[in-house]
């Protein structure tokens, strides 16, 4: 099946063309969210364009378009319900009718937590499993869920898509969100920094004069810096006990986390896995934890399966 | 729609029979869950028998009999997986195959706390919404969630049922479900005694020389004993912060409490609606929050959806 694909983030989007489980070829744009989607639309069509050109491709010749977004997306109206300060006139747009007139093709949208998701499923981590919690560790932690195969959803297209905002300290920080110890306000690329420089040692760690990031953190941990250490094995705690969470939730057989965090990979996965095996509550047997494989490619080819349909 | 229902606890079961939304009659059983299930089954036959005879009813009237157990249960198969040392002999019955053999009727089996959900949404607090999450605050913290109008199961039979068990303190105290800081650990029945003998100041506190248990904490709250209003608060904020990871998670519109600290439900239900309204994101509304309504009958009544089909 070959179908067209884009990955809109708040400050680029990656458009592609896609054969089944291959990319053939793509393009990314760097966008400003301010100036609104409608205005950019034009790009997309013409970017698209270009790669079916290129390519040979007619629109006969596709499944359609598959178009991940941020934001919370309803997928079976075609709307972007909310955006969180990015692209704010999208709710107002209606995405499958564009797809129609400017190109001639089917459009399909989804938040692209949940497009990663069926892109691991159906290319990489997640492939043979029909049960999986996604965890995205960045600046913020993003999620996604699949049950039975199908991606949850829920009543307002939330469900499964907050795995980074459950209160793992019900008295810490605030989080962005408006709830209180969430993961997220605990251990993500905003909170590190808040966290850090309360940390007890702090002035005279060999982080105080680096950018505060997971980067600096787990070199600084793997030295053997003390504060560096302490924060890093805190943040793998809370991720590990946001995990725990999700499990019992959610009752996948398989966790898979991605994210920039996962450079470090080599830490990240064994800690969450062992703790995950040892503390969650799973009588039936152990719950894998994968580290994601497809990066940024995963939100494209989470494509094909959304326009395949059962999702 | 008649039917014939049996709510099995540790101690104790109920037996009823029903017309729709009514409970006919029904007996209550004393039990030993140690002595096994195989050996109690032939007093149900019998209870049942008894009550059918009662009313004049025949088995050609019911559309079967729906058992609500404790422990993990598979309903599709009709089996219980797990049962947490209570009736350890339950996993190895074919009880659907009982209720053709004893009774020549259709017998559906599932979880008690999907089974109380099930009742609230056809006779109680839940009636007329599709996307609801139960918290049953009592002993330990129950959990069931609907989605779209049908009970959430998942692969293993355990999604939504583990409510009370997402950390919400990822550095508390250990778990019975092996889990560390999750909200049952942190404020239910059986851990309410481990948080006060800790808590700065209990030996002066008027619960010292009391049972420790939730009856007596929001007693001696209300009188303005420090101990006791500490405790209290504490207790309310897991539960909320519980509440919202729910939220967030399962994307209700509606979350319903219920169980034995519910006598104190005046000021648990506003609390935790009005921390869930100002807390969980959930830009599409309000969530709401309610008590439930039939208590122990939930279970019972839960048995005509089940036996009616969709669920």
């Amino acid at each position: 099946m070959k179908a067209l694909a884009i990955d809109l983030g708040g400050t680029h989007a990656t458009l592609a063309l896609l054969n089944d489980r291959t990319i053939v070829s793509h393009r990314s744009l760097d966008l400003d969210s301010a100036q609104g989607l409608a205005s950019v639309l034009p790009r997309f069509a013409e970017t698209f364009r270009e790669l079916m050109r290129e390519s040979g491709v007619a629109p006969a010749d596709l499944a359609g378009i598959g178009f991940g977004s941020c934001g919370l997306i309803d997928s079976i109206s075609g709307r972007v319900l909310s955006t969180n300060q990015k692209w704010d006139d999208a709710t107002a747009l209606d995405l499958p009718r564009w797809g129609k007139e400017a190109l001639g093709l089917r459009l399909r949208i989804e938040n692209d937590a949940r497009m990663a998701l069926l892109g691991e499923w159906y290319a990489g981590a997640a492939r043979g499993s029909s049960d999986v919690v996604m965890i995205t560790l960045g600046t913020g932690i993003g999620g996604a869920v699949m049950i039975e195969g199908k991606l949850l959803r829920g009543k307002h297209a939330q469900a499964g898509n907050l795995g980074g905002h459950i209160p793992v300290l019900f008295n810490g920080r605030n989080c962005t969100c408006g709830a209180i110890g969430c993961a997220e306000a605990e251990a993500s690329g905003w909170s590190l920094p808040l966290v850090l420089r309360e940390w007890p040692g702090f002035a005279d760690s060999r982080l105080a004069k680096e950018p505060l990031n997971f980067e600096r953190l787990f070199h600084w941990a793997k030295r053997g810096d003390r504060v560096a250490t302490e924060v890093r094995d805190r943040c793998l705690q809370v991720w590990a006990a946001d995990a725990v969470g999700l499990v019992h939730s959610f009752d996948p057989e398989l966790v898979v986390i991605g994210g920039g965090v996962m450079r470090s990979a080599d830490v990240i996965i064994p800690f969450i896995e062992q703790y995950v095996q040892k503390h969650a509550w799973t009588p039936w047997g152990k719950v894998k934890v994968r580290a994601a494989e497809l990066g940024n490619n995963a939100g494209l080819l989470g494509a094909i399966p959304l326009l395949a349909g059962g999702n």
